[in-house]
């Protein structure tokens, strides 16, 4: 069975891509669903979050990825796929997960959410943080991948 | 991929019962892994809520209902299972929830727990509020099994 | 002793209208506040939230509704009235909640926030996924009222 | 329409007794529910705990004092109340609230959950602080009305 | 040993006066650091906060107040202080607070964050609700300092 | 300023001696206070405990065990301490925290409760864990130092 892994990954990080590894050794494959909108507070373009996660899982079998605009239910149903898989973060917006979980269940009835727990090495910051590290010309080493570092010093000139 | 959802089914419910549904949907086989201790504070000894677990599964295929005392991670380690499936319901307990599987994971790095969550209508109650009824001679009718209902009716003599 | 439930009501969902009947049930009669301002982020202008509150309460004796701009407690005070409803969704902001009952007790003494549950059909949702499913031309059937549902149609363009 | 307060009082506090007279603001009578089981880890018994919950009340006009044994929902279908109030601590178990409100409403549809605040004053304590601190030999002055402070002094010999 | 309060106090209130004063009594010094930015939904400019940080601090010994822009840790570093201080109110963010205090500490090990809690007749209010009420005209009396109070008032006018 | 850590350290973990220590590096010295009652639930004795936070704490200066049974205000209160410390883990009972330290401010106003957060690695497990391992034949390695260790080894026999 295949799953379906749906976020901004406004830049992917280290995080997410240990909820990848994970979701590959439970189905059968995972389609990294690079969530194009909204365009606002993003830091890269839907086109450059692609290629990262591209570059960051590249060397892993099983694992695609696609861009993505809409309404994931409807994706979903067009593509036969039941299985969202979700991490969870220490500090994840839990109301949230689970309200999108409970929707999605009443709009298409064969959705089902999984969720998994993000690495305990992991498991306490999101993209956000990096953002903001970013920002304030701070690169955020240990947070995100090489691929990822790479273009965030291109981008803020950080050294 | 096999997956076992453990717990102590005291008594299982028609949330549980949800659970076990949608985790077959997902995994290649389901193991109830029924935990016999701690006796304390339970209203079925473990014989009686294996027996009311393989009854109310009997019409499932791929279902299994195994009984079970000591460390989770030791009976995966020996079993070779390694997804652990957890239902989430309203008002579980996510921090004991949180806390185990990242123990777990400690323990048996092979260890996956998976969330997965309980449908809207059952998605509020546990255990306890079916054993409050029944102690106070309320049926909780809608809450558990048929099968269930009949054995607390022959318990607490309810009508 | 009647009762005022102050909102947004961008849209008003069935969850919504469930309170508002449940209040109705405990208080002489219900005042449905629906707050004019911020405009921003919302879908419909207050005009026509007030009237589709006023088309999915036609037919409930006791409940009035009215557009308000301006702070909660002078209105309170002015209208002499010191009941305030709230509904308790599964994921609503507790804490929003409960800092504005108390502020508002303190800015008005008389003031007394009631807060009643949401019933567990609509306990999960909000105008917010309302509004999400409509601008991706989904139909939030089963969220809404039907005078609700024709207003998103006319809006949006589903069908 | 009059109200239920259920609890068990043990013992009733300031807190306690500012949700009394909130509940009695808001509705023409309130009766005040000590439920008498489980006595496990209880330090007064029932019938001392409804003895003080009626020195507090005392003054107040409109409040009955009620001892219970039961299930919540069979009192109030037999009473023909149906109004339930409990009062929100800061710390108070929201989730338990919740099911419990949630499951007496399938149980008895009539039944509606109603929660108040506690006042800021005493919006942070409970009984079970009033009790360790009566242990410890300590006074809990402030945390409870006066008679409740002379029966804890007699039972602790605390000066 | 010092320690440094960062905020953005836009106005600083009585709760904020409290931390201050709190963390005073337990270090050699506290250092106020009135973050410049983010600038958006600000109603103070920097300057004006920390004009009116200083004249609330101005009887208290061993307080400073500087203005900053840029990241915490590099702060940290450059000043040799190792202890951050945080005021815990009852609705504050926790997850955002713990987010913070892991990250810094992987950024600068030699970070500490160190919460206290706000006294109780403060512990539930924030900027965000003085704003709110002196947008609206209303005074809030109560919440912020007389220099804060008396600028609000210039600035929106309430008498 | 001296600081007292309390607690029951049933037994000492990695995660409380973290605490310890980064205690140590803020404050001029540490007096671990070790509760002895109740002592329903622990695996060791009170005498046992103290000797082992004994052991792990022997080679840091400025640090001290105590034996402590009463009231933590009485003790404050009598040794002239007003910082009490306590480490905050992932799922720690917030809650409880801050009940008890509003509390204990207000049944002795100089008292100070400080927070710190515990280590990344040693953030989300706690004594209820490690008891639960041990009492399964496990060694908590990792979770306990070794000092501990030996002594759980040489209860539960494990190897």
């Amino acid at each position: 069975m295949k799953a379906v892994y749906p976020g901004r990954f406004d830049p992917v990080t280290y995080g997410h891509l240990d909820v990848i590894k994970r979701a590959r050794d439970i189905f059968s494959g995972v389609i990294v669903l690079c969530v194009e909108e909204p365009e606002k507070n993003v830091i890269f373009e839907a086109k450059e979050r692609v290629e990262m996660l591209k570059e960051v899982t590249a060397g892993l079998s099983s694992v695609e990825v696609i861009s993505f605009s809409g309404l994931l239910v409807d994706w979903l149903a067009k593509n036969k796929i039941k299985v969202v898989v979700r991490g969870l973060r220490m500090f994840c917006d839990f109301e949230y997960e689970f309200q999108m979980a409970l929707t999605n269940k009443r709009l298409y009835p064969e959705a089902e959410t999984v969720f998994l727990m993000t690495d305990e090495e992991h498991f306490y910051y999101s993209s956000s943080i990096v953002k903001e590290l970013a920002r304030f010309g701070r690169c955020p080493k240990g947070f995100v991948p090489r691929p990822v570092e790479r273009r965030l010093k291109e981008k803020y000139g950080f050294s």
